[in-house]
């Protein structure tokens, strides 16, 4: 049997930083992803793929902004379904060509457009930490404050940004499909930028809301709920790192989840990067996995195979 | 055995002619949709849903011309993938709602983005016929022309409007995973605006093309390739007509193929709205297919039992 790897793509993997976010630069990089993620194809891997959508949505908000003035602004649920639609596309056509071209048969790629289910009374509603969007001066941000009600910071010299909630994520709301397409041995990309944040509402109906889920932690909600064997999240580094970019700087290969956490309680890892990473894999050690593994694209296939990486084990 | 039927929605079912086009509108018309939908579903059918997405591509690429100042403009395809995911979510979201309300059981509904290959050497790329976007000024028309070598033309009285080719569909590039999902009883959205319209290039690569596909033929495609029985394309009349809305007014209740394109031949149909509607019926009725019909969202539940719409058989 064929191991089960769900990998989360870093931003860094459709997106470089420095680059204007053109069609061209973005369907450059997912070809390289691509390549890298028909290696493990090859290695006999089945693979899932989620991704971040930061850049995307961010450009799709400031359209809906500018575009306002003719058509009406999309909310944020709305508009991160349409950058999982853009990103999807460029994934599903990368995948599929290299997959031909390397004669890899029937792991067709295929892209499902993912609800995430939050909890309404998840205390992240009460605080917004995720910024989202590009930077504003102090003016728009405390108008759009006081207009709709939205939640700013200063970001120190930078300018203002929105910081909207960024809820814990219950459930994927299509797990059912996303399971049956990858048992059916389909490389199934999903759960997008976090997947589209959703609530049950008093109706017991489901709707969008305006938060950002922590595209890892949804990543391994995904993992857990289609019962992959291993997790893993490629990013701009190799490997996890004590005293990160310090004196004393150590790169961290086997860990278990126990050391990994007391790391954590002594500050090794920072709430906006390789935080919620770290929590990410530990939960999904702690839920059963396998093995989890941090990681840089240009490795995966080696980490895979146990060469490079930081691994995480009970 | 439930019969499995490819549903073709019309532009309608997500937004109505004279609204703006808000998310809240939107909502409400799927929602209404969906109801229909749900019916059918209830009903004992296998439904598969594709859909139009003209207002809503419309509105993304307004977004993306008044956004271009900051952020880089997409090229058609990816707009066409973006809609997608924005009508997919839509679609799911108020399915789900709604089948949990009235207790429908295993008939999860998922969206796959989806590609609709198309010959790059079709015709319809010598003679661009389909327009896209907003309508502008003389000036702007031939700014675009001359240097984005783009085709614009002038639609009588309301301004100038751009035009691309609308090539046949060749085939679903994501029917393997339409069809393994359907199968499992998932209730499948696809093929959404026509499919993303992609060709194969000089290395055997699929590349997305500025292009629209006809969402009625694109469906007709889908149908054929998932093996549906029925194929069913609900738009604002309840039935085809003959003499449409002129003296002699005749509406059509069973009709056979060979009927239908002899009254095809006498100029009954009109090439912008009834005439691809009914040669994609044709071609599903011709390629094996059990019956088409053609019908109103609101008598769609009865035209599948026979008691409304137009069906058309061998």
């Amino acid at each position: 049997m064929n191991k089960k790897v769900v990998v989360a793509l870093g931003g860094n993997a459709i997106l470089q930083r420095g680059q204007k976010g053109t069609a061209e630069e973005q369907m450059e990089n997912v070809m390289s992803t691509a390549r890298q993620i028909v290696k493990m194809i090859k290695g006999g891997y089945e693979v899932v793929i989620s991704h971040g959508n930061g850049p995307q949505v961010g450009a799709i908000l400031i359209q809906n902004e500018l575009g306002s003035q003719q058509v009406p602004s999309m909310p944020m649920d709305i508009c991160g379904a349409e950058s999982q639609g853009l990103i999807g596309y460029m994934l599903c056509q990368s995948l599929g060509n290299l997959m031909e071209e390397e004669g890899v048969e029937g792991r067709c790629p295929v892209c499902i457009v993912t609800q995430v289910e939050v909890d309404p009374k998840d205390k992240a509603f009460r605080n917004p930490t995720k910024p989202v969007g590009p930077f504003y001066t102090e003016d728009i941000a405390k108008k759009r404050m006081k207009i709709n009600g939205e939640s700013w910071i200063d970001d120190a010299g930078r300018g203002w940004r929105r910081v909207v909630p960024s809820p814990d994520p219950k459930s994927i709301v299509e797990a059912g499909p996303i399971k049956c397409l990858v048992n059916e041995g389909y490389t199934v990309i999903a759960s997008g930028g976090g997947g589209i944040p959703v609530v049950r509402d008093e109706d017991n109906r489901l709707r969008g809301v305006e938060a950002v889920i922590d595209k890892d932690l949804a990543s391994e909600k995904l993992a857990q709920e289609i019962g992959a064997d291993i997790f893993m999240i490629l990013t701009d580094v190799p490997k996890v790192a004590l005293h990160y970019e310090q004196p004393g700087e150590t790169w961290l290969g086997h860990v278990t989840t126990e050391e990994l956490k007391e790391f954590s309680r002594q500050g090794h890892f920072k709430s906006g990067s390789m935080g919620p990473k770290v929590t990410a894999t530990i939960r999904f050690v702690e839920a059963g996995g396998e093995e989890a593994i941090i990681s840089s694209l240009h490795e995966a296939r080696d980490a895979l195979e146990g060469k490079s990486g930081t691994h995480i084990t009970r």
